[in-house]
């Protein structure tokens, strides 16, 4: 009898006589990814031949990472964003067109029922930090504004915190708010400069990351969620090109196409208009959106 | 500049971006590990292109899998098992020599302080199940016998348990025994025939194998540790070919070297020897160890 047949495991067969177990799987799509994890592993081990030791760490690492995870605290997704592969998942499920803005990682802080907000609002509602005005348009990728489009922004503060990190400290949804476009797709809104800021380093994941020689820090952003009849829902960040981390961002979130100017501006007259006081940034961005899959 | 300057991130470049932070890693050796582990995930990931859905479906099972770990429970060694990972570790690790016999898994209830007993003792304290006699020689690939061997057995009784599992039920020890060769190399000890059992199924991985068609069940066997001075370390099991669950171990620990021949024997005199009733199994199997490497 050949190894598939009687079913005994050799180092060279091992992946055929592990898969093949899986014919009464409950679905096709379920016995694919048993397949191709199992192959994956194999090849890892075999690439590597580990030592008992290692395949011991490797558990036990799997294990301080499972016992991390709270409901509020999720060690696994933050392996996955620091290994790279939650944006893959997030590349593969947002191919966009020519033209279209990309997307990235919707990423923990998202809140979902901030406040809908007049076109211009100010989302900081403690004063702290410097003083930012966004705007810009939405668009389709004929260039046409789009009306009724709703952005929903979030943003770590100029310490480096969301509110909900700091709660009792920062105002309930400080730093968040809703907009919706008129027809010339235009909008805007009043904010502080965000900063840069580290995932959460001190459980094995940080561990991790400090045996390998890496910092735990993202580059300063703004996240987005904008939704429009008609179009792909769009979730992303924009990054200010001038931080420290814009090239090692720890969960790889960083695009090309996300990079938005950040201008430190002075002008007295606009910053009265805007209720600022001395210099202020501005930010001008417009995002373009895909139109829905039918 | 190029992906791996700018350090941003694409659906192409992913490996690259990923492992080009490692650089300061602690050792060559993790560098290594997490570059085969991030290309191997990153792999899985573009060929099977999972939705959103798909990846937090993984994300929950891993941390089902790490929160099911105890003090006495390991589900992620478990998950290895069943996947075939632990068996290709102790393959890659334990490369015999021709003629030497093959090892298998340690598995969890190996108990370190089991009793030294006189050779022929009855390893079976409650006298529950079918009476089995087993016997053999310890040898070198030279053929040449191993005085000094020490053998080290357990095994599950006749419902599939071992002590450990069953304390209160079972008599401390049953079912275990230290044995030590004398010049002859000759080894025998009275016990009773296993029967196969179940791998812990009521976790993640249990709910995996169902979701898979898989059964839980391990072929009856019993477990060796062969020791002696000058020789590699023997960890092995010996099967029961007649078992229903031969070719179908739920952790892919049978080889066909560690197939024994369990013979019912009917022998009126011999029993009466042995301190049998009626007829009883026996096992001759001899163990051959690979010299130690220098």
């Amino acid at each position: 009898m050949g190894a598939e047949e009687n079913g005994y495991f050799t180092e060279e067969n091992s992946v055929d006589v592990v898969i093949s177990r899986n014919t009464g799987a409950k679905s096709e799509r379920l016995k694919q990814i048993m397949e191709v994890v199992t192959r994956k592993l194999h090849e890892a081990v075999k690439e590597l031949e580990p030592t008992q030791e290692e395949w011991m760490d490797a558990i036990l690492f799997l294990t301080r990472t499972g016992h991390t995870c709270t409901d509020w605290r999720q060690e696994f997704i933050l392996l996955s964003d620091v290994l790279g592969v939650s944006m893959l998942v997030d590349a593969i499920n947002n191919r966009k067109p020519t033209g279209a803005s990309e997307s990235t990682v919707l990423g923990p802080f998202h809140v979902a029922d901030a406040p809908e907000l007049p076109m211009g609002a100010n989302i900081c509602l403690d004063h702290k930090g410097e003083d930012m005005v966004i705007s810009g348009r939405i668009l389709g990728t004929d260039g046409r504004p789009i009306a009724n489009a709703i952005l929903d922004v979030w943003q770590a503060n100029d310490e480096g915190f969301y509110d909900v990190q700091q709660q009792g400290i920062q105002p309930d949804f400080n730093l968040r708010g809703v907009f919706r476009t008129a027809e010339d797709g235009r909008y805007w809104f009043r904010a502080v400069k965000p900063r840069y800021y580290p995932i959460p380093d001190d459980g094995p994941v940080g561990q991790m990351l400090g045996a390998l020689g890496r910092h735990p820090y993202r580059p300063a952003h703004l996240h987005y969620i904008i939704k429009a009849e008609g179009f792909e829902t769009l979730v992303t960040h924009i990054f200010d090109p001038d931080d420290p981390y814009i090239h090692s961002d720890a969960v790889f979130g960083v695009k090309e196409g996300l990079l938005a100017e950040f201008r430190l501006t002075e002008d007295p007259a606009r910053a009265r208009e805007l209720g600022f006081e001395g210099k202020f940034w501005q930010v001008e961005h417009n995002f373009v959106l895909a139109p829905a899959k039918s």
